[in-house]
């Protein structure tokens, strides 16, 4: 913490500054410039409160410091962190990139199956699929539920892929919790700190999608809810910010990539789908985002997008995901990251 | 829903795109123009997933036309909602301006009822205090929970003011329900649909907050969640949204005043303590929010904001909120309203 | 100029950022904190570059500290600057509100005429009008010019108001600093530095936009432009800043006049016609304008909107510009403010 | 455009609103839906001003639905523009990558050619140094001028690459069309319509940045200004957009890139240099850049960006730039681009 006294203030004004300082438990560092007195603030533990110092007299501003958020930090922890799955190449934050992939909604066993066949064939090593949709209007369909649980595991048992669905609640947290192998918490619910800290008492990895408007600063410290609760296996996701850009329905922010990178040791992953919101933006997105250095991809696939109940319009159709992972491939070369494979299970093989 | 064909599209094109609708099960327009053809869609119930026609070969892009948003519309609806309070000439939405203040978070006892004892002084006829506070960090005072609930009962007991809080998930409503007499979503819950549903069955009303990034038309769709659980006593409020602009904490929309006023039926408060987060910001605000025509004001009091858990830079002191509550009575009978008086009771008179 | 260091900074990288914060020829304040040691730089004339310090091994962040502003700021003029005009009670920061009402551009003679008889009745001291338009699109109508000029300072002769128009470059501001008495710079221009120059050498007071993305600090810096060529008479203006909002046009941001008003000492006036570009909002938010303590409005106003060449949606009828008058006469005494008369001029009398 | 009724609307006030778009001289397509009639308009050669129909009884809102935008679009050009050099293999928009770099500023003849020896050997084909700088402050360096375009001048004479660099107003665009091959029109100046018609009457092919909150269509209008006048060699350039992000300093919206390519057929650069304002972003943005499909990029080099005179926090050291270019041309072979090789000199072979 910084306080800046304004050009004209007084010996005096800076004397009470740093008595005022010293008083609230801090020690005071008086430097006098050119120009102006600034007052640097230590021995804090956590936010010092501004305002108290904001309006004495002959200050002009509070400039914070330090940065509030301790576990995701680069500096509590260096090396990267790297989610593994029992069995599986597939990791969240490993050298190898994560291709996670489905429908924005489950809708029914035969069109999650036709998705899944699809993109397992394409390379993904996870499959995505909405059970609990939060939707803008409660009008629309709002997901199967339970029932889109079962299906998923059911795809994971025939396909081998692991499973991430978002809960929306604590209700739908414990199902989710129990059928799928990583929970997603939603951009709507990303500062819902009572699901935060559900979500860190879970025994599953959570996947934290970035709120609509959240600073970086907010990002991490939303994780930082789930991570002081215990649970370490957090990954973020960029999934595009609210601008004035009308050409796209949101505005992916990629720097926000190596930004992360920097000071937090967890990993980053890229939705380009509800990042744009348009099915010909998600391709060349999607190559940029593993450019950048994201740690894998969110792609929304659906074998019949115009009959989708929910985002069909961002939707890839399977021939479009499949050249996609093809470009990926390549450039994930290019910055010294693979696509690992999963393996082929038999019941895939057969069914071809 | 409208279909924008492009300019050198052929006339197979536009037919195919109108046999598309007409299979979809709606009524297509054909309106060829000087220099392109649109299309008109009706008879759709809900909205048509434009991801099918936006695709079709000579479409140059499909546009929404009609609002999502039913129960809170001003064509359901005439007549402004009053949300009434037995025993009160306190309202929300009524000709009389609702002045909400208190602290930002209960504290204490005292604290308590030393706020609210002056903001009772000054006209307040709602008295709000956090007891359960979203924080940014998992690291800051998170609120007193229930015991907040109680002080702030016997609040109402002593004072007559009308309580106002904040639920932050199901467990918080539930208590929240049964001290309080509004139940607050905040604006990081204001697509939490979750526990926008379960207010929505709640006996009491409820005061939304615009998400920070939220438009108009997701706003209302919010408050449509609630009423559409059969809770028709809700009232809006504005509370600043995120900009690129670093002068004050958020940029204050006081433009979404006569917006909402235009479009639907519900009341409309502003708050001017979250909306800048600057204490000298507060006073301008205010009066500015009571002149575009606001149904009334929440700001945060503190008897001692430098000792303040939380927020302490934005809350007025006491002397302050007499001196806005002076300004607010002059401007409110300019724009033909007024502050009622909901009556001093004995204890306070003997308090004194 | 703050440089943080790591957590885990080592004293060696202290002291060399120290070495090297001395060799660039500023002082280095070294305060060891709890966590980590954050280094004051003090001596610096103008910005420090901090690329190399960033760079530097154990450097968490740089920041700024010093503003840039010198001339435009209360620090080195404490009293408000009023911008006054020889034999009229008009002023631009005085006590009384500077009134600018008229057409977005000036069409014709008569649409003028027509326009300024009834705004100047109403109790404009300033008339405003477009003779050089900006227009996002090359095909719209782009201004009379110069016989556009030539029709304002008739209507100064005939009406008494003092005339506002806008330069858009050199060649338009030569003959609008002949014309006008105020040299209005727009928001698309807030940045045009070359402009910004020349309007800095005008013997003309100049109006200055906020462009649509700007800063305060860039808002002021322009400013600063103005006055740092030796012209001193400038007065602000808010129009609205760029938002995801979509209810109007741009989202006004009424929080600028109090923080303007607290680090400068130059006027400040807001304009709800571009800052809501819709008629239905422009007399609530130019009630909340005067609330909040703007020195002055401008106010598009046209006799027949539908068949403006510019700019109609947002221009008030006449008879609607009449009743915002009496508004914001009772507002403006609310805050210790007024609407000066300029005399009516017997012309006007008998042209009744 | 599109009138939308009211639910409640009456067949009168229908009738109405389509006589009144007649009395326009326009065609109303009246459609009755389910819960309310719209009417289409066409006909219009231009925008119709929507003032009139919005306040008429009945109507709800009005749509804007023609695109201004002509000489820029797809639908009056299918081909991709090239803008070709004579005698080089570089290109703005053709099959090969354009490769501009160079520092912010050219400070001394020493450090341009220290800096183009370095880019140019790297494989840059084009070199850009800022001659006249638009500053925030005016007390910041502000460019050598005429020195600059002369020193530019000679670089092209040695290295054989093409010379970019801004021009800021009629009289330095006067002397940039007379020493270099390409005229930049900055952000800052993107709505500098007076500029851009200059731009446009240029004979020299014009590269224009996108404005830190310009929408595609302003973008894509501005350059409008420029083909209307009769200079169709324009190439546009992202770098940046302001939003509330605060990690980086603009956001950079590589979503533009595949919008501008879908609707126009000029040529679209990125410039992650000013797109992120630091230096350890640039690299990952680069690469996303192309991997996203963009015509070329935009990248500051300095030699000693630690004395530097503006922007060095940004510049990338030489060996770091030889770095990036590695990758990008890994990246442009996967996307189907190149970066074509301009050849080397004599001089530049003996001066090794």
């Amino acid at each position: 913490m910084l306080v800046v006294m304004k050009a004209h203030a007084t010996e005096e004004q800076v004397r009470d500054v740093c008595q005022k300082i010293e008083k609230m438990g801090y020690r005071a560092h008086a430097m006098p410039g050119a120009q102006r007195t600034a007052i640097g603030i230590t021995g804090n533990k956590g936010e010092v409160e501004a305002g108290t110092l904001e309006e004495m007299p002959g200050v002009q501003e509070v400039i914070a410091v330090s940065k509030p958020y301790k576990l995701v930090s680069r500096e509590i922890r260096e090396d990267n962190t790297v989610i593994r799955f029992p069995g599986t190449a597939a990791t969240l934050g490993g050298p190898g990139l994560a291709i996670v992939a489905g429908p924005c909604a489950i809708e029914s066993r035969e069109q999650a199956f036709a998705v899944a066949e699809r993109v397992r064939r394409a390379g993904a090593q996870f499959f995505r699929g909405g059970a609990y949709k939060p939707r803008t209007s409660p009008y629309s369909f709002q997901g199967l539920g339970e029932e889109a649980l079962r299906i998923m595991a059911e795809i994971r048992e025939q396909f081998g892929m692991k499973i991430i669905t978002e809960a929306i609640d604590h209700e739908s947290l414990d199902l989710v919790e129990r059928y799928a192998d990583v929970i997603q918490i939603g951009a709507r619910n990303m500062q819902n700190f009572s699901l935060l800290k559900r979500a860190g008492r879970a025994r599953k990895p959570v996947l934290l999608k970035r709120g609509m408007s959240a600073t970086l600063e907010e990002f991490l410290m939303a994780a930082e809810y789930i991570l002081s609760e215990g649970n370490y296996n957090v990954a973020l996701c960029e999934r595009g910010v609210r601008t004035f850009a009308d050409h796209t329905r949101n505005t992916l922010d990629l720097s926000v990539v190596p930004a992360v990178q920097r000071l937090s040791h967890l990993p980053i992953l890229v939705d380009p789908s509800h990042g744009t919101g348009k099915r010909n933006k998600v391709t060349p997105l999607s190559r940029a985002a593993v450019a950048v250095g994201a740690d894998g991809l969110l792609v929304e696939v659906h074998h019949q997008p115009d009959q989708a109940l929910s985002d069909g319009p961002q939707s890839l159709f399977p021939d479009q995901f499949d050249e996609l992972m093809t470009q990926v491939r390549q450039i994930a070369s290019v910055v010294g990251r693979g696509v690992p494979e999963i393996g082929m299970r038999e019941t895939l093989a057969v069914s071809r």
